[in-house]
């Protein structure tokens, strides 16, 4: 275990569990502090950093950071290093030496450059820590919502991002030339997790690209998002997605605590308490909140931008996080497969979900019934024809059913904080950005 | 617990646990049979089929196949059911009833259909078990692929699908209207999970789809494809990472037989056995088995369809699986980030792995030097200037990194000897096909 040929790499948040033997480190130069004959580095790798001292010829070569190193030496408790512990080198070699000046200093506490910097030399800027966290706690939130559903008996399903028409009938869609034919890309698994209702899985989840191509080029929005997709068939209601939600959310919040814990300190996050039951508060009734409350006058159906704000603040406080189901949404701003409230003429068993004052799901019951789906889509100028091949099994036995859907890179920008979902995204695509 | 209305639903495979009790279960009508005054209505739901039986008024109903119901009723143990249960029902709710002729029987043993008339009514067919378990067991495998990954510390990212450029230059891309831009769908996360690495997280992986703009129709070929992508840095050279694809596959493997027992018996299928080590031929030495042993005279570079069938038939028998890794193919025929073989001029640390006569997996170890990149993608006549936000992260330190990818269907296909990728895809894509 002399020798750098015959030790194993060790991570740095391990080291101290090494203290009295010779091992290798492997990373990337943090930063290189001379003092005396001694070298004093920061090597960084995926679990974290360590300390190594250099001393002698080691210590007079130059080090650049950013070099990416294998270090052999031996292991020396020192309460001052991080983690209580730091390699004495007997072996240092460059296995990569920056060939460039970085486009920004990496290794401060906080990264001093714009977020346009920041997308632009994107690589380089998922190594500075809080940056590189968003990934890591959205990887984390991703497993929750699996593992809960996988409990729940949902089977995790893969649908095609190239489809022959759009969901809502073609509005912010990307055009995709597919061989001769004129295709999109999907703004939505919706359909497709519908069939597989059908299909007889029952309960299906997706956790895929989605894509809009809107004009806007918002905080909130990207052209490509993760959408994590659930349907479920045998409902009885709407109540019932949003009670599988409630659960589920809390399950991935608590997963993300337990796993991501390094990465929330980090960030001075914490992720939101989910109480026993959100509160649902009808749509008009929102709206009437708003009046009443704020003198905000805003129109019938959708909250607008404040109005979520507005909303989330009303509901939160005394202990009660900024978390509300609104529900019963008009038809009209609602999608052609909405299921009607029987009870309220106009209205649909619909729901969309805010969180810190702003919506990171839409879901509800869904029409099973062909002839009220066809209905539908005349009453909003689709052709039920070009629908065949999606009403073909609602014609052939289809359960109540319904879902939702949350968009990944908002909903971890809003755990963290953040401010802008493009932050949550590896590489994300907006209105103009098409490169990293 | 003796209305419809308190008894919690149970599932068809649990019936035999709640013999003595009222319960409802609620699926689709597979087939009812008259049989003096009763009626025996086998109900399928997500877990399997259930035997219901009808008496009286209920018994009288017409009830058609494929109709979705829910039915209550006490259970009975009953050897001669399946699962050794039944329902005597005591009520039953037609929640959809078919109202048009299915396109084929669907409650036969094996479907008496055609591929082309199973793609088209696809969400029907796949309520056939034989035709459901492909999404199913692709769902373990999948499963299996990240719980191994996530334990041996790589991170799973996701990565963008629209893209400014292909990875190998331009060649099979389907172009994408982005805004004004012009833009591509991605055929690999190649470049991006490269990037990752060098972004400090080291390992990550990649579940995602992938686009092949192919002009062929074979049995192999989709169009869009689920790729599992894989990418590792501070590997000594590509032995590394055959080493971590031979763990790789043996843990999904496992994991597959052990979540889909049930389906595998039902296709007569057996995961396949994965030898501690698998075998690795150089591609060369390949060709040279095909001559000598099968008079197969073939050019350099990579095998044809016909010679990755002798080659698996090769290895195969005495207990040995066809499963081979296939090494060192020319640079010729490897994409511009291969890394050269330092020993074999013109040779390259590449492999594909071989399953069963047919590839399943390219990797290999990948260029770190920036310049070399540079040299190598000018060789074939690409632009380095294309590839800036590429070499970016090369030139501010890269380890030694390298990786594969395994196409999700190909391999579901291949493990349950389904004959052609389409079926182990919810909704396929080729040359031809944009729906469903």
């Amino acid at each position: 275990m002399s020798s750098s040929l015959t030790t194993t790499r060790v991570l740095a948040r391990d080291l101290a569990r090494h203290t009295g033997q010779t091992v290798t480190l492997k990373g990337w130069v943090q930063s290189c502090r001379h003092l005396g004959g001694l070298a004093f580095v920061i090597l960084r790798d995926r679990s974290g950093v360590a300390q190594v001292v250099l001393e002698g010829e080691l210590a007079a070569r130059p080090l650049p950071e950013e070099a990416v190193v294998a270090v052999t030496g031996e292991v020396a408790a020192d309460p001052r290093a991080v983690g209580g512990a730091e390699v004495r080198a007997s072996a240092l070699e460059v296995l990569s030496a920056p060939t460039r000046v970085p486009p920004f200093e990496i290794n401060k506490k906080t990264l001093k450059a714009s977020l346009e910097t920041i997308l632009e030399h994107r690589a380089f800027a998922l190594r500075h820590p809080r940056i590189g966290a968003a990934l890591r706690v959205q990887a984390a939130l991703i497993e929750g919502f699996r593992n809960y559903l996988a409990g729940q008996g949902f089977l995790e399903v893969r649908t095609p991002k190239i489809v022959a028409t759009g969901t809502e009938g073609g509005a912010n869609l990307f055009p995709v030339q597919y061989f001769e034919q004129r295709a999109f890309l999907a703004q939505s698994p919706q359909l497709y997790k519908q069939m597989l209702v059908g299909a007889g899985y029952e309960r299906v989840f997706e956790v895929g690209p989605a894509y809009r191509a809107e004009d806007h080029n918002t905080s909130r929005h990207l052209s490509e998002f993760t959408s994590l997709d659930v349907e479920m068939g045998f409902i009885d209601s709407e109540e019932d997605l949003m009670d599988l939600e409630t659960e589920l959310l809390r399950s991935m919040f608590a997963h993300v605590a337990e796993r991501s814990a390094a990465e929330l300190d980090l960030l001075g996050a914490r992720v939101p308490e989910v109480p026993g039951r959100i509160e649902r508060i009808p749509v008009h009734e929102a709206h009437e909140i708003l009046r009443r409350r704020y003198r905000k006058v805003s129109p019938e159906g959708d909250l607008d931008t404040e109005g979520e704000r507005l909303i989330c603040q009303y509901v939160a406080g005394e202990g009660r996080p900024p978390l509300v189901f609104i529900t019963r949404y008009p038809a009209s701003v609602r999608p052609f497969y909405s299921f009607p409230d029987p009870d309220r003429p106009g209205l649909t068993r619909t729901f969309d979900l805010l969180l810190a004052g702003q919506e990171i799901t839409s879901g509800g019951q869904r029409i099973h019934d062909p002839e009220v789906l066809r209905e539908s889509l005349r009453r909003r100028g689709l052709d039920p024809a070009g629908f065949q091949h999606y009403l073909e099994i609602f014609e052939l036995g289809m359960p109540p059913h319904g879902g939702f859907a949350i968009g990944a890179e908002r909903l971890t920008a809003l755990v963290l904080g953040l401010g802008n979902a493009r932050e949550a995204a590896a590489f994300p695509r907006d209105r103009t950005r098409l490169v990293p």
